[in-house]
């Protein structure tokens, strides 16, 4: 058994110059719900499953009562008018547990991503402040420095020395493994409090991921659920003021 | 040395379409106390040891002063009667620790299962749910939907949404990994308060397995237990009230 | 690089039918103390040092200001007079880190042990009692039922159920792992209070291993060592009654 | 893929006799800082990257936004004049995580020292007082025993049992592993508190490097930082004076 399991269902899709979009689990799950988001709003057709002995031993329920072994899922999608990137999506259930196991995924996708005629990356994740932000900032790191005057055109800011720490887990390691096996890469990084799931974060990242794709996918699920978290956020608060105990344990709830 | 072990005594049984069915330990130890009774009750004979070097370094010590290294046992029966299911059976002494032994050493389980034509495979295990129950239900999942029908009939009981973390360990994988590679399954999971070992839950499990191999073994060994349980329970129960501040930690003996 | 380095000086030692001794840290570190012991006073030879990858990554450092990577050892001795046994003596700084480790480890030194002819194999260690104790005994587990008979002639103690948790380590791995690869096997456990390093323990273990090698090595050094810790443990203790607060601390020095 | 990666930069360098001078993350970041300045102020030339699956999976961001996959890196430096020492230089990011990483790690590196020809290794760190240190000394241990004569002649000490617990990573595997490959080492550990980046104890670690490969090197900027760096130290000593509770947290800023 290898590592990593890729479960094929047919052949390879064929696209022209195709780009990779990945958004796993994270902070504030911004890069997943965002992946997620442009799967749905596009019609994006699933074309791989990733099984890897490095995520949780464990299965998921669907309603129908059926299980589901935890993965990484591809998807693909054909530009339909000129102008338009073809999109390889990349999402997930889980990370990596272990370092040399993140490492190891990292490669074999992008061993993937060389066989789908992918040459750009695109990673989107949350960047946590601990606080509350009413205009989300998208923030912007690349492999190349000709890319980061680019991605100023399409919105993203850079700030010196932000974040501080770096970018840790898939995002970054796509951009930094990719670029040693000559991909070009973006990690958009939407502002967040990162308490909650923030719909609104994804939504930053997604103007961006448009500008970029000329694709024009509908927002309105993501304003949607972005209204929820906020009534959320706000009975939290409320409960918080209102001196509930609890409401410091619930803040954290992802 | 490879990272399991198989220790056959003699050659591997011959069955006419034979079910596995898994109880290793878990919650409320409900899975192994089912599979170990069935093997004893219907008199079932071991045909292979399971080593793994993800199992803890440990030897357990037999009554007669002999030490036994820690392991996961096969055992076979062959039906009696028309209708009945001949039955491989899976017990041990642990699960692996980390997340890449489970995986492996699932994949060698389900590697002889093909061998040995199995094509079914019952996983048991506990709910947790944290407080008393008279009556446990037995929760259910599948790997196809045709199978929780058909599961339904038998007593198993499906609900939207639980458990809610899905499935972790062998129990969850053996369905997850075994789908994949052409497997049908079933995990039945007996509710239990998970506090301690629970014989109670055991037996729910047990009528349905009953019902669909057919077989109609003895419950008396595990009705017995289940009284010595419920009286060390009670009496955990009135050390609480009466004050023990040591009862706290009783309860959570396993 | 191998996951275990075997550095030979020289050729292996050709031995009549040779018997395995070992002593590694672990609790009251008796095992260790008690193969050290041999070593000196029979003046055993040294043949090969073993490096494990999952030992620390760490040196010590020698007295003249030299370093040494840490290590398992062998040593081995030659009988002097008819009747005395041929002894394979293994001893060292650390265990294995991880439950992997181990296990590959003493399958190593297992696989050494075959090219040397072993057939043999006793390991030493100690048993915690968390108490206080003037004559310890020295309790026994063994491979096979004959042996049990055998080691209560030279003065072993079979307690049923006891040690409750079995042998964890490299003391019951080479018993459970070797009697999978033909070996015959015991383990001996001095009891000990376990809280400092314990010779007294260490010593009754290696009156068993005199009656069984008919080796008669001096005890001297042992009986020192064993006052040495006698008035450590004494001081210890007044230092408790005399309410230092410290002292519950230096109890688990080890 | 390897466990780890090397990215050659063109050729190898080709030197008579080099030396490696390593000095990665630790305590003080004595070694790391000591290093680095050495290939500033020389002006050494890098030739190789290092990553591993065993680093943290991140990205650093440099300041024009593009990103730094973690790693190790390797200088070179052509002596000018007779009598001065060619250097091989390492410093990096990380240490490996775990203790196989780190095993893996050193014999990689040492492997590649073979080839530059290296000979001798140096390797600097810092040995933590826990209290503060006026004029710290520089702690030595060796492989081999002449040259414990030498390192005192360019200023080292040594003292007997320090340090009790050895060395620990890479400044010590690259001697213990180095020795069993036939390398000569000498670890030189700086004294320090511990507490912060400590450039002053660098300082003293350089002064013996200088007298070893006979490079007279600038030390200004060294002393510019060590100047700060007292300043911080200062500040957060009358933090925790004035009563600021958090001063407790500053002191291990590292």
């Amino acid at each position: 058994m290898d590592f990593v399991i890729q479960h094929k269902k047919g052949k390879l899709p064929q696209l022209d110059n195709p780009i990779l979009i990945e958004g796993l689990p994270g902070i504030g799950n911004v890069g997943k719900l965002a992946v997620e988001h442009i799967i749905d709003s596009i019609g994006a057709t699933k074309f791989a499953d990733f099984y890897c002995k490095d995520f949780p031993p464990q299965v998921f329920i669907n309603s129908d009562g059926t299980i589901e072994l935890v993965k990484n899922e591809f998807y693909y999608w054909k530009s339909k008018k000129e102008g338009q990137r073809n999109m390889i999506l990349l999402t997930g259930d889980y990370q990596g547990l272990s370092s040399q196991g993140q490492y190891e995924l990292v490669d074999t996708i992008l061993n993937l991503c060389k066989k789908l005629g992918v040459k750009e990356i695109y990673t989107l994740g949350g960047y946590g402040l601990g606080q509350d932000i009413k205009k989300p900032k998208v923030l912007c790191a690349t492999t190349h420095k000709m890319l980061v005057k680019e991605m100023k055109k399409h919105g993203a800011v850079f700030k010196q020395n932000e974040p501080g720490g770096g970018i840790v887990g898939a995002s970054g390691l796509l951009l930094g493994l990719g670029k040693l096996k000559g991909f070009k890469g973006v990690c958009f990084m939407g502002e967040t409090p990162g308490y909650l799931v923030d719909p609104n974060s994804a939504k930053a990242v997604l103007k961006i991921i448009k500008s970029i794709t000329k694709v024009d996918f509908d927002m309105s699920a993501l304003e949607e659920k972005a209204k929820e978290i906020e009534q959320i956020a706000q009975q939290l608060k409320e409960m918080e003021m209102g001196g509930n105990e609890k409401a410091e344990d619930l803040k954290y709830i992802g």
